[in-house]
């Protein structure tokens, strides 16, 4: 089966999900907290990085009725989280996701989703995230291209940057959070990928990125942290140097996360966070 | 109740303990696997640390029946390991345990214990381990003092050394395996107990270290690793190099570890290995 135009409006789910602490310390440790933070990544005073929502969010999209094709060929287009409430540290959600959009982009095809999740303890919303998919090769089905990204041109330099470097085992330690595609971890693997080496995983630059703008505009306090959405422009090679550009306007920003050569790795951010 | 020395001979369990590959990989992430160990640290043709050994057995050592005290005075002084088989990346074994001495040092306690597991997979007999504890303060019971520790004294330079360095997060990452008293991880906490900083698990030095005899002596062939056992004599700060320095008779060999300063920290090593 192609890809199915007609998908869009699918709707699936409910699906639940369960974490707990040491989940959410994995996690902060697989996006880099280290001694530092350690309100993320033990259990003193523990806090949970909004970007978490990655991980236990996004269920019940039902991408599987856009049609078949072969998840190797699957690339992360574009990710948004927008967080109703701080994540607990221990909890269970319910899901609910639908396809919103089918692009035929002719070299491929995008498929966007978006999920909801209530907080199973509260039953009132906790989160909501948005994601495309860009399915290489799956265009030309005959239908609608949709929209052009923006060329985002700030004009002017960044009010905020911050810099971390990822490790060259980054990948290794934040697959533990559920991602386990040998892309990131197997050489090999990544050669028939068409990569010279491993590449990290988006969603780790996602969360780095999130850690940054977490510290740089928020002060550190995930209560602060509202909404994130980027676009994934290029590879990112475990031990780069991942650059956060922050330009603010009020209690909105638009960001990029460049690597150390300048190239834009995450790109058309946009991130709302409150005073 | 205080120290009781009738114990000797207490025996306990049967304990079940399981895990899975997942583990095993956190675990080689946690004793410093990196991107030249994917064997260890992914699932591309799995194989397991031996040390891992200290975190599934030790099982049914019945501490308890040596009287009550406080854990926080509790100090790991000697630990061995048996493999006898390799461990499987995925299992389920069943420990008995018993305690095997009593010492009154004066300003503590020693209580030494072993444990016994089977495979219950194979029913085959997996791996023995042994471990003695230091309490500290619980000395003066009229107990006897026990042997004393020979001094290591090789007379001439070692015939292997492997360096690694640990990691300031080091121990952020190996707690996740199990071990999650935050003496080693929260600096207040670690002030509380007399340490300037938190200190690295005892088992996480004595895991770079398995993985040095391991790389040093059997080609980093896991079923050549025997036996290996040492004794805790100071402790490692997270950021530390650790050499292991190893003599080699045959297939017996006594090693020493030591940090960047040429301290000893894993003294009186016992390592047996098979060509």
């Amino acid at each position: 089966m192609p890809i199915n135009p007609d998908a869009v409006g699918a709707e699936g789910g409910p699906v639940e999900r369960s974490w707990d602490a040491r989940q959410c310390m994995l996690y902060a440790l697989g996006v880099g907290c280290g001694v530092d933070e350690l309100q993320f990544d033990t259990e003193k005073n523990q806090q949970v990085l909004p970007t978490f929502a990655v991980i236990i969010g996004g269920g019940g999209a039902p991408l599987g009725s856009a049609g078949e094709f072969n998840p190797a060929m699957l690339v992360h287009g574009e990710q948004a989280i927008e967080l109703l409430r701080p994540i607990p540290a221990k909890g269970k959600l319910e899901s609910r996701g639908k396809i919103t959009a089918v692009w035929d982009k002719g070299s491929g095809a995008v498929i966007e989703t978006e999920s909801q999740s209530i907080d199973l303890e509260t039953g009132e919303p906790l989160l909501r995230t948005r994601s495309s998919m860009f399915i290489r090769g799956e265009g030309g089905f005959g239908g609608e291209r949709g929209p052009s990204a923006e060329k985002f041109e700030p004009g002017r330099d960044p009010d905020v940057e911050v810099t971390y470097s990822t490790r060259i085992d980054q990948a290794l330690i934040y697959r533990l959070s559920g991602d386990m595609n040998p892309l990131h971890s197997d050489p090999d693997f990544a050669k028939m990928g068409g990569f010279d080496a491993p590449i990290l995983h988006g969603l780790c630059t996602y969360g780095f990125t999130g850690r940054a703008l977490l510290h740089g505009l928020c002060g550190g306090d995930p209560t602060r942290f509202k909404s994130m959405a980027g676009r994934f422009s290029r590879p990112v090679i475990p031990g780069d140097e991942l650059t956060v550009k922050m330009w603010v306007n009020g209690g909105d920003a638009r960001f990029q996360t460049v690597n150390q050569n300048g190239e834009v790795v995450l790109d058309q951010g946009r991130f709302t966070f409150s005073d």
